[in-house]
C-alpha cells in the first residue's frame, strides 16, 4: 500500500464505501513498506553519492559481471571488492566503462563524475604489505565523491618519515589508518591530529599476530582517544564511514 | 625555544650577536617542542572546548582533588571518570562546583556553560545493566560542548520500542551505541540511520559473554558499513570521537 | 494509538470530521505501538502463562522489592533469578506469598495455580554442584506451568545410574540437561530419547573447564542430533525454550 | 537373545530343561541388545519419518554411492550431506531416483512422499553467502517431513525487509534463523515470535568473525530468551530438532 | 532385583508359579541395577584400596563433616580435598582419628594401614609453589596405598638439582611431575626414565601463563613420549591413575 | 668413555701411569656420554621392545626410505607414522617385509614377531572418522608388542552398542579411547571399567570444535578420575605410553 | 665430591688405597654437583653483582623476614619483589638496613655499593600506571650494580614528548621499554635507538587489553627488528637481562 | 636541509641577504629530515655492518630480484629471508655473487667479508624439524659479522646429548634457542649458561601447539631469568637483537 492507496483507503471510508471497522483491519495487517514507511528504508537516504556494491569473493566471473550490469542502470557508481582480474574481464564485456584497480582487487564504475567533497580523506599505512587493504579503502572513498590523499610507507620504527608527513596529515578531515603486525600506526597518528581516525587492522604479519588479531587488539586498547576501530582488512568499511564523517564537514 | 625565542636567535645572528655555526649548534640540539612547533603538540589544538580528563580508577580521593583542583586553572571543563562518590567528595572539598553523576560514575566541572554544537550526539542502549557506559558517554559529550539525546531500553528484542524512536534516532549527527550481551543494537541502528555509528560493546553479560567479547566481536562484524568500534566499556572514547564528528557538522 | 483511538479516527474520517489527507499523515507518522500493532508485541503473546521476570543480581534489595510488587499487579506469576535471601526478605515484605528457592537462588510468586501443560519437562544433572544452575530451569519451568521431574546424580562416568532412570527420561517431552565439567551428558541422555534435548553448560569446574567453556564447546559438538545449547549457566532461558516446546505438545 | 528366545529359555526352565542357576547365569552376561532392551535404541524409535543420514565430505564418490545405496533398502528416506556435485553423480548411476541441492550440498531420495507433518518451519537467512546453511536446513526438514518457509535477504541492518515478513515469520510453528557475520538475526526474529528460535551461526564472515565464533558467541548470548544454538554450520542438526518440535505439535 | 531374586525368580518359573512370559516382562523391564549387574558398577570393582572421595571446595564445614562420617563406615579409607583447616576441625569433632594436610589442604583418615602396593610413586615438583599440588598428589596416593616419594626443588633452570636426584627418579614405577609456568619439567623428568609419566599443570605464575594454561600446552606437546597430561591443579587425578598404574606392578 | 675406558684409566692411575692430577682434569671435562652414564641415556633401556620411529610427514620418500633402511640395521622393529602410499612404495623398494596401514597412515617393519605382552591394549573410538587416529595407536601398539583389542563404532550417542562391548572392554589391561567432537567418550568408558583410560582427542568436527580444541578440553575436564590425556590426534603418544603400563603387568 | 676429594681419590688409587674397581663405582653414582662440575651450578657464576631473589607474593611477612635475613649472610645485595609495606616492616625488624620501595613494591638491601657497570640502562614507561612495572625494572637494575635512567611520561599519543627525550634515549646501552594498552611503545622507542630494547607488557588496561595479552601481541609482532619481549609484568626479568647485555658492554 | 644548507642560511642571515623572519619560517616548516637530524635516521648508524633485508614471501621473483640489485649498489650485505630457490634463480640472474641456503630459505649476498665481531652467536634448536627457523638465524647472525656455532640435536627429552653441549654452549657471548612443541628447550640452556638466551618459539607441532602458541607461552613463562622471547619462527629477528648484543661485547 502506497500513499496513493492509502489516500484512497481514507476517501473511501469518508464516502462510506469502507466501513471504519474494515479500515482499522486493513491498516493493521499491511506489510510495513506499503504503509510508504520511506524512513525505514535508508539505503535511499543513504544513496546519494554512494555506490552500489558487490562483494565479488566466492561468486563466478559471471555473476560478477551479471550483477555488476543490473547495477549500473540506475546511473549511481558501482564498486565491486575482493575481485580477481577474471572477474573484472568478465565485467567489461558487458560494461567497457569498468575499471580495475589492481592492488585493491576493486573494480569500479564512476558514472558521477569528480570529487563533491571538498573535505580530504588521508589513507595511511606503514608499508607495502598493507597496500591492499588501504588501496581498497582509497579506491572506495574516491567512487563515494572524496578526494583522497595516500601517505604510505610511514612505520612507527622510522618516525622521521612518518614526521616528515605532519602537514599532510594535518590537512586532512578524516584518516583512515591501515597497520598489520603491532597496529601502532593509528595511535600515533591519532596522536598527531585533532580529527578523526579510523584503524584498520591488516592480516598482514606471521605467528603471534595471529592474522590482524595482535593489531586488532593493539587498535582497541590505543592511548589515542580520537581512534575507532573496523573489522580486520575492511579497507571498505573504513571507507564508508569516512564518507559520511567527510559529508558533514564539506556540507 | 618559543617564535619569540627564535626570532630573536636569528635577529642576534643578523646583527652578528651569534655566529652563524652557533645558531647551527642550536638549533639541531634544541628540544622539539622548544622549537615552536605547535603543530605537533595535538593537545593544544584540540583542547578547545574538550576537557581536562582524569581517569580515576586505581586513585586515592586526595589524588584525586588534587588533580582535579591542578586542571581547574586554565579555565576549561575538568572531566574525572570511573570516579566514586569518596573521590568526588574529596574533590568538592576543594572545588564546590565540581558535579557527580552517580551512574556514568563521573565528576565534572563545567566551567565554559551551554552546548557549542548544534549538532546532536544520540547515546543509545538496551538497558539498565548498560547505562553505566551509556552515561559515561552522555556525560562525556555533554561536558564538551554537544547537545545530547539519551534513548534507552530500546533492545533487539522488542522492535517496536526501537522503532518508536525511530524519529529521534533520525535526527542525530552521530549515534553512540552501547550494547553488551550480543552486542546487535548498533547494526539494527546502522540500519535505521545515514549517519556514523560509534559501537561500545559493554562488559555486560555473563558466561559465554566473556566479559564483553561477544559484543565486541558482533559489533566487528557488524553488517551495516556505518558502524566502528572502541573498546569494552569505552564510553568516554565513543563520546571524545563523536564530539569530533559533530563538531565538523556544526561548524 | 490504541485500536479504541484507531477506531475513532476512522468513525472521524467517516463523519466528514478528520479530512483524508489529515488521517494518512497521522497514521504515517505515528509511533508503532500506538498503532495496536499487537503481533509486534510479542511479549503479550508469550505472556499467557510466562511469568514476569526479575534479574536480581546487581540489584540492591530494595529494587528488587519494589519491581516485584509492581510485577504482581497484572496478576501473573513473579520470578527473580540470581536473588539472595536478603533480597528476599525484601520482597516478603511488600509481597508475603513471595516464596524462596534457596538452591536455585530464584525469588517466587504463583498466582496463577497448578500446572497447566500436561508434558513434563525432565530436569537432569550429574551432580550437586549443578544443582544450582538445574534448579533455577527447574523452578523457572514450574513456575511457567510445567510439570517438572527431577533426574540427578546420573552423571556418565556412573552409566548405571542414568540407565535405571531410563524410563523417566522417556516420559519427558523434552528435556534440560545441565552439566559442567566436560559437558558430555546431554550427548548420552541425547542417545537415550527421542524428544528435544536443551543442554545447559554450567561453570562447574576448574583449571582447563575455563568456567564453563569446555562443557560449552563440548555440547555445542554433540554427536547426538537433538541437543541445542543455551548461554552457560542459563537455566532461565532453558526452561523457557522447553515451556515453549512442551505447550505444543499439550494444546 | 531375542525376545522369542528368551521366552524359550523360560520355556526350558519351566520345562526342567535349564536349571535356574544356568538360566541366571546366560542372562546376566548376554549382551543388552539381545535382551530385546528396544528402549535403548532410539534409533528405532526416532526412524519414523527421520531419513538415514551419509556425512558425504571426506568419502569418496564410490563410497557415498554404496552406502547411499545400502540405505535405501529400508525404503526410508535418505540424505548425504556436505555431498558434491561428483559424489550425486555416482549416486545417480545406481540409485536414478537421487535428487541434487546444489545450494545445499545435499543428495537426497524422498521414499515417503509429502508433507506429513502440518505445522511450518520457517528457515531464516539474512542473505546470498548463508544460503547454503539456510538450504542444508530447509532440504533436511523438508526430506524429514515437515511444510518449509524460506524467508531469505532479511539482514538486522534492513529492517524493513525483516518486518515486512512479519506475518510469515509469525505463522511457523518452529522457526531456524541462520547468520553470519555478528549473529544479531535470531534475536531480533526471536523477538518477534513466540515459538522456539533454533539459531545457527554460519562459518561467513572474514577477520574478527575466526570462522563463525563471533556469530556463535552472539547467538549464546542472545536477549531473546527463546533461542537455543546448535554448532557451527550444522544446518543439518537444526532441522532435526526443528521437526521433533513440529512433531509434537502436529500430532 | 539381586541375584537371590532373580534365582527365585527362576525358581518360580521351574515350579510354575511364574509363567515364562511373565518372567520374560519382568526380565526387559526391571531397572539395570537390579539385574546384580555388578560389572556396571565400577565403584565396587574399584573400591578395593581406593579411598572414598568428597570435593570439600564450596561445602560447609558440617556438610563435610557429615559426609565424611558417614563414609567412614563402610570401613574404607577417606580422602577430603581442597579443604580448609575450618572444614578439619569440624571433621575431628566427628571423627577424631582424622588427619589434616596442611600444604595438600587434604583431611585423610586411614583406616586400611601401611602401603600395600610394593612399587614406588614418585611426586616431583620445581619449587614450592607447586607443592600445594604436588602434596595433593603424595597425600592421594599414600591413602591409596602406595609408597610415595617425594622430589623437589628440582626446576629445569638448575638442572643438576635434578640430576643428583636421577637414581631416585629411577626406582619410580610411575611418576607425577607437578609444574607450572612454562611446564617443561614432565619433558625433561620424561627423557630421564622408562616409565609413565603424568603430567599436572599447576595453575602457578602470573601475565602469560594464563593461570595454567601455558604449562597445560606445553605438557601436551611434550617432545617425550611417555607423558600424559591430566587437568590444571589436578593432583587428585594423577595420584588415582599411578595408583592403578602402579597396582598392576605390584600384583 | 665407557666402562672399559674408565676401568683401564683407573688401573693406570694405580700403576704410576697417570697421575692423580691427570685423571682429575680428565675426569671433569670428559662428555657425559662417555663416562658410561647409561642411566642418562633411557632410549637404551626403554628400547627393549620399542620400535624406532619415524615421522615421515613434511619428508620426502627418498628421505623417508633412507632413514627406514638405516634404522632396520640394529634389528628392532620401525615405524613410520603420518606415512603416504608413496612414501611407502620407496620404503618397500629398499625393504620389501615392511609393510603399509592405509587407514593408519603407517610405514611398519616387525622384526620381533609376536606379542610378548600377554596383556591386552583396548582401542575404542566412536566412528569411522575417528579410525585413522586410533588405527595409529593400535598399529604402533602391536609392533610394540602388545596384543590389541580394536571397539569401534561404540559412540556415547549409541550407549547400547558401547554396552554390548562391555565385557570385552574390562579384558583390556588399560585402554586408549579416541574421540573427536564433544570427546565424551573417555569419560562414559572410563566409568566402565577399572584400568587407566589415555584419551586421545581427534582434530574430527568442524565449527566450534576448533580442530579437536572441543575434545581435549572435554578430556582434560573428564568426571572419571582414571583418564589421562594426550596431545590431538597423538595415537602413537598414547600407545607409547600404554605400552609401558601394560608392560607392567605382564612382567 | 669437591675438587679436593677427587684428588684424594685419585692419590688414593695411585696408593694402592682404593682399588680401581671401586674408583669407577664411585666416580659413576656419585651426585654431579658433587664432582665439582661448577659449570652446571650458573647461580655461582652469575652471582656475582647478581642479588639473592625472594617472589615475596604469597608469603606471610615472617617467612618474608626469615628468608630475606638468611640470604643477607653471603654478603650479596638481596631483593625481595611484589612485596608488601606489612612485609617490609617485618624485615626491617630483622634487618634495619633493608629499604622498602613503593612504587616499585620492592624490599632492597644494597652491600655492595655503588654502580660497578658505566653503561646506562634506560627504563622506558608511558603514563603512571605502568609506573610500578618499570620501578620493579629500575630498582632490580639498580640493586645488580646498573646505572639507570629513568623515561617517564612518554607514550605514543604524545610524540613530543618521547622526542624531546631522544639524547636521553641514545646514551642508554640498553632500554627496558614498558607499555600497557596496545603495547606501541617499544616499537616507536626501537626505531629511535641503535641498541637492543627489552619490551615489558604490562596488565595496564581495560576491556579487549585483556590483562596485558594486547600489549604482549603488540610487542612480539614488533616491526623494529631490536625488540624481543619478557612476560607480562615481569620487570625483574627485563632488568635481569639488561643487566647481562650492559655488563657485557663495560666489562 | 643538511647541515651545510643550514650552515648557508645562517650565514644568509648574518649577511642580510634574508631577514630573522623568513628564516624563522623555513626553518619552522622543513621537513624533519632536512634538518640533518641523523640521530632519528637510526638506519644509519645501524648499517655499519647490518645487511639490507628483503621479506621475500609474496613478492615475484622478479621483484625480489629487482630490489636485490637496487640494494647491492651501497656495498652493505643484502639478505632475502623467506625466499625460494625460484627467486634465488632470478636474483643469480642480475647477481651471480648472491647464495642460496636451502634450509634457511635465505638469499644471501656477503659483501663485507669474514666475521668482525670476536664473541660468538650459539645457535641452539632441538631437532630437525627446527632448522629452518635455526638456519635463518645462522645465515643472518653471519651475515652481520658474527661467528656463529650451531648446536642442534638437543632436545630436552635427551638430557646426556644437551650436556655433552655444555662447553660449546658456554663460550658464546649470546644464544639464541629455537623450539617448538613445548618450548622448553631455552629454559633449560638459559639454567646453564649466564649469557642473554633469545628464544624463537617455532610453528613446528601439531595438535595444541597451536602453530606455535604453546611454545611462545612456555618461553614467556621460563623460569630462567635469563630468556626474552621474539614472535614465532622469527630467527631473523633473533639474529638482529643477538648481533647488537655481541657487537657490544666485542667492541
Amino acid at each position: 500500500m502506497n500513499p496513493e492507496q492509502l489516500q484512497k483507503l481514507m476517501e473511501a471510508v469518508r464516502e462510506g464505501m469502507v466501513s471504519p471497522e474494515e479500515a482499522c483491519g486493513r491498516l493493521k495487517t499491511l506489510p510495513f513498506e506499503d504503509l510508504g514507511f520511506a524512513k525505514v528504508d535508508h539505503h535511499r537516504s543513504l544513496r546519494t553519492g554512494m555506490p552500489e556494491v558487490i562483494y565479488a569473493k566466492g561468486k563466478t566471473s559471471n555473476q560478477v559481471a551479471r550483477i555488476f550490469l543490473s547495477l549500473t542502470a540506475s546511473g549511481v557508481n558501482v564498486l565491486a571488492t575482493r575481485a580477481t582480474r577474471e572477474q573484472y574481464e568478465a565485467v567489461k564485456q558487458v560494461e567497457p566503462r569498468a575499471e580495475f584497480h589492481e592492488i585493491a582487487a576493486c573494480i569500479t564504475l564512476n558514472q558521477k563524475g569528480d570529487p563533491t567533497q571538498t573535505g580530504i580523506i588521508g589513507v595511511v599505512c606503514a608499508g607495502t604489505s598493507d597496500l591492499p587493504v588501504a588501496e581498497e579503502a582509497a579506491v572506495t572513498a574516491e567512487l563515494m565523491g572524496n578526494r583522497v590523499e595516500r601517505i604510505v610507507d610511514v612505520g612507527v620504527a622510522g618516525l622521521h618519515r612518518l614526521l616528515s608527513q605532519h602537514s599532510r596529515l594535518q590537512e586532512a578531515s578524516v584518516l583512515i589508518v591501515c597497520a598489520g603486525m603491532e597496529g601502532a600506526l593509528p595511535s600515533v597518528v591519532g596522536g598527531l591530529v585533532g580529527v578523526p581516525v579510523i584503524a584498520v587492522p591488516t592480516s598482514v604479519g606471521y605467528g603471534a599476530s595471529f592474522s590482524g588479531l595482535a593489531a586488532l587488539l593493539g587498535m582497541l586498547n590505543s592511548c589515542s582517544p580520537n581512534v575507532t576501530v573496523v573489522n580486520i582488512d575492511n579497507g571498505f568499511g573504513a571507507a564508508y564511514v569516512a564518507t559520511l564523517i567527510n559529508r558533514r564537514q564539506s556540507s
